[in-house]
């Protein structure tokens, strides 16, 4: 029988996955199942998008253009042009998701155990893209005490090796919430310019950011146009996560060239996806207003009723719509299956997310859930309840 | 100045693309080019699968299931057995196009600079995948005197290593047509089994073979299960190129298992797409009928029409809609580029895929085409009277 590869075999699983049967299971038996555990919006997709897929006209699925058509690219371009950002529809690629993007950027820059730096914790699915394209993630820690602030600059240098290509951020931050400053922004523009590094900067959750802080762009910064890669995504900021429409975004001409390389080998993105994304750029201010509005407003029910639980710590996010908690026990893990194998309140109980697998660093965040406020400020109550109750059972 | 991977210098350029600027500027210069150049089918999609999109009622655009949904599976699953192939569900991994398919397989199988066997001239684009995941490509040679038949079993034996992971076929084939018989895949088939190989089958179209040959798949081939990775596609199938999606399927639980880690990565396949490719698998069979029977009037066509030019030589293509054609010149490339700068018959000329991308070994194919049978009848007959008057003029 022929051989699985050692890639195969280090591809780490979904953080969330092994918890899915016990999910599974727990509804088979009744019980109603609170999930704070997945980035999926309940948020409706802009009317105009789901329209424009339904009124399409095409009689020929064929083909698009490997790096999206010019129209569709101008009116990204025109979007970032309103949010402060001068691109040009030439510096961007149009990919299968931000997922695609991603990895098309770790191709382009990095060779077989090249290394990447990114402050843990961080997305899972980084650590994915990694092992697929032979690259090494290099952790540098960001601690709930700081809220998830950049960890010192000295704490980068310290990890760089002539193998460091890059230094990959997530702003703001999936599974931290946090939104880096612009005064951090330029310190890690320093860095990456003294060490001659790539910036990937995953700026998926940019429309998301409360307390009228205002997202700064690696893509604002000048000075940075040879090293700044930017990830974007339509998944979460039209609440279309499965249509699949990512972009790539930078000013490095030569990378680009390349990336579409990358891109030219799968052929083309998604048409009925790509019809989608680009009629939902049309989407009015008044939409994000009112998700942003709403989303402020689950935060706030949300940590505020964590808090109120004794010995749970909660990091304030700034951005996005994913907050970390620290819990009075041991195991995430262990804790989070408990509550989809053995415990119920009034016959529903809470899905989370162990928060360890979002750390590169063995022993991190054990102690520690990702919960994500995607869901009305209701079930995010009773869902705070359920694991308050929980605790008490479980610790008890 | 942050530099540019290895693994990006060294991604091949589609061997089509350069060719691209010539053949815009031959439009923008008012010439009507005749594309025998890409695979894309002229064939409409069959109605009901546009009609599924059309009516689609979704208001939120949600991820989907990482491996696609149990009932568009079981539906694939019934296509297979309506064509004396027994798999099941869990067998099938939904991707992103047979694109995706093949980069998890081979992410799946081998590490850094391990080695799979491809008989050539083969699908430019398994460079590509072969690149990004870091996998050397081993061609072995098919020629076209021989209709590029499966090459001497010895031929691959020779070339096996310690480090040879699998061995890759595409039947029928991109760019050579040819279909390979019963015999030549339980040659294959022993010689994996021999060796502890997979064997990799991309059947995207294993619809399209004619003169009464019936394609005989990996997967029917009994004692094989654990070697046998399928890829596969509605791409070509049903005539959704752009939709992106297509299948990995293979019987061995440790390879699927495997390939779903590296799904998981990037979530999910794209949503529109999977409801037109679920109702795309009840196209009835009358479609294929037509759809098959104006390929073989195609496929005659042309190349009857090529073997009436001096010096031409034409492979017989009995399954695909791709033939690759010898003439009598040295450079296919300055051919193609020379045909969309300099050449116009009655103000028209032709656009054709110079055959060297096809090949890996250096100096292979240098003087051959692959021609995509996709238009009408009219259109190649002209397409071969301008090749005609052009290899004239060219030569001359």
């Amino acid at each position: 029988m022929p051989n699985i590869s050692n890639k195969g075999v280090n591809m780490p699983e979904s953080p969330i996955r092994k918890l899915v049967p016990f999910a599974e299971q727990a509804k088979k038996n009744g019980a109603k199942v609170i999930h704070l555990n997945i980035g999926q919006p309940d948020i409706k997709t802009p009317q105009i998008a789901l329209d424009a897929v339904k009124n399409n006209t095409l009689s020929v699925i064929a083909y698009s253009r490997t790096e999206g058509s010019d129209i569709f690219r101008e009116k990204i371009a025109a979007y970032y042009s309103k949010n402060d950002i001068t691109v040009n529809s030439s510096d961007i690629i149009v990919t299968t998701g931000g997922s695609e993007a991603l990895s098309f950027a770790m191709g382009s820059i990095a060779d077989y155990d090249d290394e990447i730096i990114i402050p843990e914790p961080f997305y899972a699915n980084y650590n994915g893209f990694a092992t697929a394209t032979g690259v090494k993630v290099v952790p540098v820690v960001s601690t709930l005490e700081n809220n998830f602030a950049l960890p010192p600059i000295d704490d980068f240098e310290k990890l760089i090796t002539p193998k460091t290509k890059a230094i990959l951020i997530c702003n703001p931050g999936n599974p931290t919430g946090y939104l880096y400053s612009k005064e951090e922004i330029k310190r890690l523009s320093e860095i990456v310019k003294k060490h001659d590094l790539f910036l990937i900067a995953d700026e998926v959750y940019r429309e998301f950011t409360y307390d009228n802080k205002e997202h700064y762009s690696i893509l604002q910064e000048e000075g940075l146009e040879d090293n700044a890669i930017v990830i974007d995504s339509v998944s979460k900021r039209y609440s279309m996560c499965g249509a699949r429409i990512g972009y790539l975004v930078s000013k490095n001409k030569e990378f680009i060239k390349t990336a579409i390389k990358f891109a030219q080998a799968r052929l083309s993105p998604p048409t009925y996806a790509q019809i989608a994304s680009e009629a939902a750029l049309d989407t009015p201010q008044s939409y994000f207003d009112d998700v942003k509005e709403e989303y402020v407003e689950r935060r706030n029910t949300l940590t505020t009723e964590l808090k109120k639980i004794d010995g749970v710590k909660v990091a304030m996010p700034n951005g996005a719509f994913y907050c970390i908690a620290e819990l009075p026990i041991k195991s995430a893990d262990d804790f989070a299956q408990w509550l989809l194998e053995d415990f119920r309140y009034k016959g529903e109980t809470v899905m989370v997310a162990p928060a360890a697998g979002f750390y590169a660093t063995k022993g991190l965040g054990l102690n520690q859930i990702r919960i994500a406020y995607v869901l009305d400020q209701e079930s995010l109550k009773r869902a705070v309840t359920i694991l308050k109750e929980a605790l008490k059972s479980y610790i008890g």
